[in-house]
């Protein structure tokens, strides 16, 4: 892989390659007792490697589209530039010349301390693992998935409301993530709380790891946001195999899921739910 | 800063100090055409800092509590450790041999390369920036934020509409985050939509430096989700002075708004609103 020979400008966004912002999926519409087979759409997530001056900095998971405004934004708020005419976006071109997905090179002519940008955004990290390699990895783990772990329709559909019951924080303040271990009767493991999603997650698995739970191959895993590729990536390496929430997955979350085997179940409320992955 | 002495065992998190979940703040609550001083309880947001070997390696912005667990299900699903006995976590200590508020230190004995390990997280940074030394950067920065934006009520409460009418991918999917930049008689400027909260907010910034509308002292920002620190923070960095939207607040959000005189105002629904700073 080298460096782009075509140095775009940062608004010149129709010469970068875009994806579409929302891919259709085969999902099983649950209702009551019901369950009927449909076609849902979902928000694309792909990871963005973003380089400065040829070196990769950040890989951010992010729905495709905008993405030199994306780009550009997070050099900005990143204090790596504070002019749009201090950088310049480009693609990167492989060896025969094709543009590599999913890239982007900001030249920044100005910088001098690479490095010191370097640990300085490394410092942040807060959102769990992405990008190429660590999907390898993952797949890996992942082969491990084998036991099959289940709860009937009116067990997840209790779900929520357990959550919501046992967060204390959330019923106070309302600003609050929560994660949910619950077992094959939906009995309840443990619940936590956090301003992020990864970290509620994060705070379950470590309890698990702590009580030496791990695998947790006879528990699921239920989820007060978003079904993310973090989200279903942290499960596998926990090795949990069923995943659901409140909310939508995205498209990435979703192959991952069918990759590994994963059950992936997302709208659990008001009697109904989505399954995206079984 | 030393490493400190006392080494705790995963499990014995009554050793670490920990902060309390929530902190009650005064607001000011807006409902119809009144107004009601009132003492709101906010979720606590607040950096925690990780160390490998004493060597930091992230920087967690997360809710205190359970600060053990989430240190150790963080090195799990980083895929840094795989049991629990891999690893004990210890409070660092200052000279004066009292504990660090906010730092974590994880020994990881059979970790050989922790070069490598730096790289990899390193590679994983999605959500901008957070730290002590970030902090006081953005307070700098933020010394600029000095001139007056604000919208009136009823435009205040037609902008979760005005967002929602403009989510296009949300609308089909129903699971994107949306950010608008509105002006002062509640015009939409421009709205973008992402899986990730940040990267809605760092696409309209990106947008709005690539059309050179920076510093944003004319426009206010609206998002979809929670107002986090680091939601604020962009917003400083772009000299965004009115920031609303529809969830909570986090506490460290509204300190930094307090103390950079940034309008803040929550819970925007239903003809209500919640004001904590202003």
């Amino acid at each position: 892989m080298r460096a782009a020979a075509c140095i775009l400008k940062a608004h010149d966004a129709k010469k970068i390659t875009m994806s579409n912002e929302t891919k259709q999926y085969s999902v099983l519409r649950w209702r009551a007792a019901t369950s009927l087979r449909a076609v849902d759409e979902l928000a694309v997530e792909e990871p963005l490697e973003i380089r400065v001056n040829g070196q990769p900095i950040a890989v951010i998971m992010r729905t495709p589209g905008h993405d030199l405004e994306l780009a550009t934004g997070f050099l900005l708020t990143e204090g790596i530039v504070q002019r749009s005419h201090d950088v310049k976006l480009s693609a990167v071109l492989d060896e025969l010349g094709l543009e590599v997905q999913n890239v982007l090179d900001a030249s920044v002519p100005e910088l001098s301390d690479l490095n010191g940008l370097q640990r300085q955004i490394f410092a942040s990290s807060s959102c769990g693992i992405c990008g190429r390699m660590t999907i390898e990895r993952v797949r890996i783990k992942a082969s491990a998935l084998n036991e099959g772990f289940s709860v009937n329709p009116t067990l997840l559909q209790a779900l929520p409301e357990k959550l919501r019951m046992q967060q204390k924080v959330f019923s106070e303040t309302g600003g609050l993530h929560g994660a949910m271990l619950f077992d094959h009767d939906g009995s309840v493991l443990a619940v936590r709380e956090d301003v992020g999603r990864h970290n509620a997650v994060d705070k379950l698995l470590g309890w698990a790891m702590m009580n030496k739970l791990l695998p947790l191959s006879r528990a699921g895993l239920f989820v007060s946001g978003r079904l993310s590729f973090e989200i279903t990536q942290k499960a596998l390496i926990a090795g949990i195999s069923y995943v659901a929430g409140i909310s939508a997955a995205s498209s990435l979350a979703v192959e991952l899921a069918k990759e590994t085997g994963m059950t992936l179940i997302g709208f659990v409320r008001d009697g109904s739910a989505v399954v995206y992955a079984d």
